[in-house]
């Protein structure tokens, strides 16, 4: 099992929720899935070396958040397996591509990810370059499989989903604006614009794929919408803390990055107090959201909320 | 109308099918629709420049080709127009996502594309890099949209043979494929793989869509495939042929270039006059799968293989 998730959150999770909860156990069994399904749906074979770049970016590595959300989101709607785990494999295929692209030279030239050489280190950028690409047409092609063990209708609002998430209106639009604001000083609200889209669209995304595979009410979903947004920006807030407050090998990535490359942070806006009392603040709204679902069993998103907001790196 | 597809082919297309047809008309018509939903649906008002650049990326450009695949391949089946039309627009953005990257530094460092400066001259290289993943992320999300305007069945379907033929398995797989294999001599047979992939999956995939927006017999099916491929080859002949008979001005972008980047091509292989010979033979090929396909009107699928083959750039 992942060290990664298991810090002792079981009391903040059943205090919210009114039952016990083992986190690492639940991750643990959940990402032993994922992680074989990803090996067996990133292809080997793809030609000229592309399969071996595709894989070195999205296996053996990563914490896992967004296919954890999907299949606690899928969970706690009773929703169907493979749909929720072709979805939470979906997600992080997007995740990792978008990782290859941003470490590539033109964008923030970063050598180092995961504790590894990034994958324009190891294979070229041109190949860095193509299996982004793949990985993300593979991320669709996961949502629409063949045959009847997907309903067509759940493929097509998983498409949808993650194509918003992933596109201009969601992680890429996040992107543009991050690339436009290096440098710049921006408000409170503009910097939460620019991360709702660059992290917090996928990370709600994961969260509505999971729900989209099965049935809840329309105040259900509204209330994993508001989980969704709140955990996402808490994500980032925390991620702008451990920037400034971990150690590369501890991150796994060059600390210190955003600081020296002079991108506005919610430690620069706000300090590095206030950004904590605000990752609190945005914990407590997710925990507020699931407290109004209606849906009986919540204990997972919970506990990943309490973690994401909990973690060191 | 465009000039582009104005040569005097009706003799040709009729010959094979029996009626009279005015590709030059048809195209017309058909590419309107196609600028204007593309101008519709590519976001204008994507954060930081990113929508400008993807505009740039797309619009006032292009042959249409994969497009007018699509609807001509949409018409033969009776197909519905609006998922046709969506589908249509879709593989353009995947192309034009494909030529955005392609042209990278990286990649086959080019300046000039369809007349114009290349997206990463014009708006710098992450911008260029994270056009093209929007765009990508876009054509999924026009395939998927919301109600009921394209039945869910249908918006599955596309998803999933959009993301394989632009996947590892399709044309970033030819990609990769073509990077490996600068200097290298290749035997036909794996030229042809290559061109299968690289751009063959993706004109096949435009028929296939296009077919997928109607109900058609599973031979009628399978003859679309055999047309698909056999365009998707023929057009690759015919662009490696243009590479060397034409000029920069003609092709819009930098003739020679596969010669001098050391590419393997038809006509380095088989030389000009075979090469030449061997197009003839798969648009016979073409024309001889839509004659077994029992649709009752394939003109405008036979005349595009007429334009494929015979065009001037």
């Amino acid at each position: 099992m992942d060290a990664r998730v298991t810090s002792s959150l079981t009391s903040s999770a059943s205090a919210a929720t009114g039952g016990a909860f083992d986190l690492a156990a639940w991750s643990g069994r959940h990402l032993d899935r994922v992680e074989q399904a990803l090996s067996r749906w990133v292809p080997l074979d793809a030609p000229a070396g592309l399969g071996e770049a595709m894989r070195y970016a999205v296996l053996d590595g990563g914490k896992r958040l967004r296919p954890l959300l999907v299949l606690a989101a899928g969970e706690a709607v009773g929703g169907q397996e493979e749909p929720a785990l072709r979805a939470a494999c979906a997600v992080e295929l997007i995740h990792a591509y978008s990782l290859v692209h941003d470490d590539m030279p033109c964008m923030d030239n970063d050598v180092l990810r995961r504790g590894k050489p990034t994958v324009h280190v190891q294979f070229g950028e041109a190949q860095a370059l193509l299996a982004g690409d793949a990985l993300q047409a593979l991320a669709f092609e996961l949502l629409a499989p063949d045959g009847d063990q997907v309903p067509a209708h759940v493929q097509a609002t998983l498409c949808r989903l993650l194509a918003r998430a992933a596109g201009s209106s969601g992680m890429a639009g996040g992107q543009a604006i991050d690339l436009a604001s290096v440098g710049l000083s921006l408000t409170e609200d503009q910097l939460r614009q620019m991360h709702r889209l660059k992290t917090g669209a996928l990370l709600q995304g994961s969260v509505m794929m999971g729900a989209a595979c099965g049935q809840a009410a329309a105040t259900a979903l509204a209330a994993l919408e508001r989980y969704g947004a709140a955990l996402g920006l808490a994500f980032q807030v925390v991620d702008d803390i451990l920037d400034v407050t971990a150690d590369s090998a501890t991150l796994g990535k060059t600390a210190g990055k955003d600081a020296a490359s002079d991108k506005p942070t919610y430690v620069s806006l706000l300090g590095l107090s206030r950004a904590r009392a605000h990752a609190d603040e945005l914990l407590h709204e997710a925990h507020a959201a699931l407290a109004a679902s209606g849906l009986p069993d919540t204990r997972a998103l919970a506990a990943l909320a309490d973690m994401v907001v909990n973690r060191s790196h």
